[in-house]
């Protein structure tokens, strides 16, 4: 048996559940921050842990050009290779393929391209993305999509999410069924109701085990995105988890859960932490701001990080201003937290109303 | 009562002890990783005493520059502003003034110097030095000196040694004597015995409360570094503790204990780890290495860190190959605990002959 997908309440369209998995339980709405290239940046599996994580997303996309899937497969799978044990969802590489890549070349088969890296050339196609995925033992496994950019043409988008659903077949039909893994499809079709109906509609027909809204977080206003999850999520199973790709900001999580969503990724936490931007209750901080230079308060004072725990908001600038590798930890630590916080409280709300 | 040592044994020039600080009691002959600015690079202070540190160094030149001794003394202090309530040694900065400054002007009063960072002009004098590592709350103040490049004249060697004696009485002048705290002095001389004896002599007929040997690890040989401890250490204080400064490799570390040396500093685990090299038993390895793409042991087998426990070489090398901030983290983190382990190691082997 697959992933197992239990819905606890709804409210409306929002609901808290969870999904069982052969590597643990996965409470929803969850929030995935995003471990690359098999590693979380700047945080130990034990910190990643610390923050009430239960699930991170790998990139097929540069696992397979580095160190490569058969090393990993060689090396045990990528739960071992990086120490994390909860479960690991990959994306299909897909969507970096369009982002990173030089020389695509997209056919009816797959997408030829040539590595960022060394140039190598690489066809992927739906079966060898599943395949890469099945080797890296990913606990959940995506679709292999063709993710176009925002804004797109009708023709455009329609051909894109018309190949996306052949390949999503693909994908199901290469897909090797193992207790309690998981293959999730990707919604596709642009701003356009119409083929995101037409999308939705045909993969709901098929028995996926997760169903996941792609081509959005591409740059389109918030007001468009929901837009989109307003008319798409009702047409998907309901009693399977819904993941909106690459999202987002606070807000937009909130909103997307509002609307049924169950699942998020996104590198706005561990990147704006980097850089030295960090999410508080009332907003967010700037921690290389001149205010904070002598500012004794933590990051959030209702928030129970390590980071929150330990250190003030002046010394957290000096860190940052000062190119510390402890800030980068420090500030991704606290941001990963806060983002989980934000999950639990969601949670909470719907379990409580 | 200033800081106090007390010697557990002695075996030929080898010696155990410990010192009681006003932040704790630190084991001789003790390794002190480098917090140049604040943090230990890529270390939390979490995983910092999981290593068994008892004392880590901060610099004076980088703290005064960034961000500002009035600055940390306004917020509570060192200790409180890194969150590390063990003792912290800091240098005077007449080191890095030489190293890393520039226009640097040499006068009986002190250094004139412009920052490395913004140009801004300062004056470091014994004094300042002094009053500098007072508002940090060091727990151990070295007294400030000029420190020259290897090779040197005689001549210059003998004016800066003199210089620095002065500046060192001068140093010892402006401390103020504060309970569990200390103030060491730094002898210096060069390579040359006359100078180096005269130092020592000058130092140990005035009562600091440890005396360091400065001026090595500046490029001279091995064997250079070790005759220099052979004449110099049976002029110092026995029952006061010995910092060679900056120093160094393991083997500088096991020939320096058993000339006598109590105390050590070194930025070789922490940078070295930055840029791949790891400690090992037998060693060490350059986990760049081709070798060790699929090699599924920890860095070292011996080795109880939390790198070795939960990662292997395969993985750690991925992690250094792709900039990984976690490979920084993870190989820093077992090359201080590589350098704890020796120095436990040296100090239950005294006790047991």
């Amino acid at each position: 048996m697959a992933v197992k997908f239990t819905l606890i309440k709804e409210v409306g369209k929002t609901r808290v559940g969870f999904i069982e998995t052969a590597h643990g339980v996965i409470n929803t709405p969850a929030f995935m921050p995003v471990g690359t290239l098999a590693a979380v940046k700047a945080m130990t599996p034990d910190a990643i842990s610390s923050t009430g994580t239960e699930i991170v997303l790998s990139n097929t996309y540069h696992l397979m050009l580095r160190p490569g899937e058969d090393r990993i497969e060689r090396l045990g799978g990528l739960h071992k290779f990086m120490n994390w044990q909860k479960p690991i969802l990959t994306d299909s590489g897909g969507f970096q393929v369009m982002s990173l890549a030089s020389l695509r070349k997209v056919t009816e088969e797959g997408v030829m391209f040539r590595s960022h890296i060394d140039g190598h050339k690489y066809n992927l196609t739906p079966e060898y993305s599943i395949q890469i995925q099945h080797k890296l033992g990913s606990t959940i496994t995506m679709a292999f999509d063709e993710c176009i950019p925002y804004p797109a043409t009708f023709q455009e988008a329609k051909r894109a999410m018309e190949l996306s659903m052949r390949w999503a077949l693909r994908s199901k039909n290469s897909y090797q069924n193992k207790d309690g893994y998981g293959i999730f499809a990707i919604v596709q079709g642009s701003a356009y109701q119409e083929l995101r109906e037409s999308s939705a509609n045909f993969l709901s027909a098929i028995d996926f085990d997760g169903y996941a809204i792609g081509g959005l977080a591409v740059g389109e206003p918030q007001a468009v995105m929901f837009d989109v999850l307003d008319y798409t999520i009702p047409l998907l199973p309901k009693f399977k988890p819904r993941y909106l790709m690459g999202v987002g900001k606070p807000s937009d999580v909130v909103g997307a859960v509002e609307r049924g969503v169950d699942m998020f990724d996104c590198v706005i936490p561990t990147r704006s932490g980097r850089n030295g931007q960090a999410f508080v209750r009332n907003g967010t901080i700037n921690i290389r701001n001149a205010q904070y230079v002598e500012d004794i308060r933590p990051l959030d004072s209702e928030c129970s990080c390590y980071t929150c725990s330990n250190f003030h908001r002046a010394y957290l600038r000096h860190l940052v201003r000062a190119k510390e590798i402890l800030g980068s930890i420090l500030m991704t630590w606290h941001n990963i937290h806060y983002y989980q916080d934000l999950m639990k409280e969601l949670r909470e709300k719907i379990i409580r109303s």
